[in-house]
């Protein structure tokens, strides 16, 4: 076969089990977004000049990265847009990382830089977390000097720990290859948490956003990073030379300017939170990092996870399960909508009762 | 800087110039469709669940593979689908071309496959085409020991010479590495010019299409190809996870599915050029091939090519002059509408009349 060496073993990125779009189905299995985009997006797309589509798109998305400026106080210079925080995760180690080198990453984060580097021939080191999940900072800089990247999730996924400024700035000051933050959940914890700022002060740090997750719109693939004029031209050269539709284009804006609705959903959804964490606690888990749209969670209630997840998908409940080292035990939940949680609780709450029944004695 | 030492004094790709959308403009400089994609799509969008964005796309486009499936006759396993063929192209040298391999390219040709071959650290060797620009399969033969590549653009960009199906078998069946077969513009040729059923014979042949032009819908960026089930599932495993939109996939689906309005904006195109091809001969113009939604011409009555393309920007009429070997004496042309056409050629007649009357005696 022609597939390159490097190439032959490797298995793509497993996502999570995605079901066809159906009302009968709760899905809290890929931290999509429980509520709609804005509604600013139909209204727009009915002024839309459909023959427009028979022009190329703006090639490096002007009036996008313009209204990303606006809204996040940066030079558009310092602004780049990708399709999905993939195309932009890909562009990152195809533009910077030589093959054979090698990143840091935590364990466990978001499997796909792995994927990735794997598929770009760029080997990885894994920095196990601490027994809680959180990351540690000096583990990674005592290994550092064998790696020319960093990648931290933060929040991470899938444990939702989020380390702060100060330790990320505490990295940033000691390690000098390329640092790669990707805040994809960060609007769901607590104002101040980005580092967004540090990118003035720190040319070798990339901050990922994404529209999927706090904007609802993993159905467009729209992602964006901030960094120093220099990495972002670096991007624009490597890209592919019409990376986003038009149409993506016009609703990544719509959606990004209606800030009114963007913040009453991330209430909605971090106040579903708080109420999940609290249930799941009375029923007997423990619960990890409670800053993004998802939680981490480990049955201490005499049952299985597996056996959770496996009862949840014949009830068409979707919540994710890990078969790896120190997640084989427990179980990721996306934040869905107050209803959805109060159906996914009913029904772990019948598991628990069920278990407990069964060890009272028998008459 | 970050960036790898093989990018450093890489130049990215030149696109022609992209004037906004403007009823002022005549744009004839990037291949474009005069004619607005199917209105089909306009009617399935008003349908569109927008909820549905708050999901991930279909990660495989299942729904888009079988649509092409059943227009082309060709398993759905044969299929892959990128954003654009851009994707595709990057894709392909990213599975299947090492660092420091080469591949073979006739010049002049479409010139992102340079760029993106240099993208990924990957030597072009150029067979120069013959006076006429036709492809020389002997000569690409003769140099192809050192390459695991080739790549045609069929019809060629920006010659619009075809190379046969007979000539593009014989190269199939003398080189086993990989056979790139660009037909972004086979629509416009005649029919059973495309090499589309080579698949099935040649497990070394990859054929890309495009719904950029001859479905007039590159402001979506869709472009597929065609391969063996192996190729494909190679390229499956590199692909970003999620890498169409899904209202990508749906207004693809739509456009492809509407077959007499596609046939009936052949035609428009293909009548244009005919007549284009003609008044361009009377006009003192050497016209290559007619077998894309462009001509490639040459003035031979003693105006010079650049001064044509600027004198024409100044009216804002936008054609492609490509400051390069071989082509800076040339000037190609999108087919637009009949009265772009009628509008460009009132201008070039002008040109030609003036450069004639200068000639004339004074008395």
């Amino acid at each position: 076969m022609f597939e390159r060496k490097h190439l032959k073993n490797l298995k793509g990125y497993v996502s999570g089990i995605q079901p066809t779009f159906n009302n009968d189905i709760i899905k809290l299995n890929s931290n999509e977004n429980p509520y709609p985009p804005s509604s600013r997006i139909m209204d727009c797309l009915k002024d839309f000049n459909f023959e427009q589509l028979r022009f190329y798109p703006s090639a490096k998305s002007d009036s996008l990265r313009e209204c990303i400026s606006k809204i996040y106080d940066v030079e558009v210079e310092n602004i780049f847009c990708g399709n999905g925080s993939d195309e932009i995760i890909s562009l990152v180690f195809k533009g910077f990382f030589e093959e054979n080198s090698s990143i840091i990453l935590p364990y466990p984060t978001y499997t796909l830089y792995e994927t990735i580097a794997k598929i770009q021939n760029v080997n990885t080191i894994f920095i196990n977390t601490d027994e809680d999940f959180s990351i540690d900072i000096d583990k990674i800089l005592s290994t550092s000097k064998k790696a020319t990247g960093v990648v931290i999730v933060n929040p991470n996924a899938p444990t939702g720990i989020l380390l702060s400024v100060e330790k990320i700035k505490f990295l940033l000051n000691q390690f000098k290859g390329l640092v790669i933050l990707d805040e994809a959940y960060i609007d769901f914890a607590d104002e101040n948490s980005s580092c967004l700022n540090l990118i003035k002060m720190y040319p070798n740090l990339i901050v990922l956003r994404t529209l999927s997750k706090s904007y609802s719109l993993c159905g467009i693939r729209l992602g964006y990073c901030f960094a120093s004029k220099d990495i972002i031209s670096v991007l624009d050269k490597i890209k592919d030379s019409y990376n986003i539709d038009t149409i993506t284009q016009l609703i990544a804006e719509e959606g990004l300017k209606d800030r009114a609705y963007f913040n009453i959903n991330l209430e909605k959804v971090k106040r579903t939170r708080i109420r999940l964490e609290n249930e799941l606690v009375n029923l007997g888990f423990k619960v990890y990092g409670l800053n993004a749209n998802f939680l981490l969670c480990k049955p201490e209630n005499g049952l299985e996870a597996k056996d959770i997840y496996d009862y949840l998908v014949d009830q068409n409940i979707f919540i994710r399960y890990f078969n790896q080292k120190r997640l084989a035990d427990k179980l990721r939940i996306s934040i869905g909508t107050g209803k959805e949680i109060d159906i996914l609780l009913s029904h772990l709450n019948k598991l628990v009762t069920e278990r407990e029944m069964s060890f009272e004695p028998n008459f």
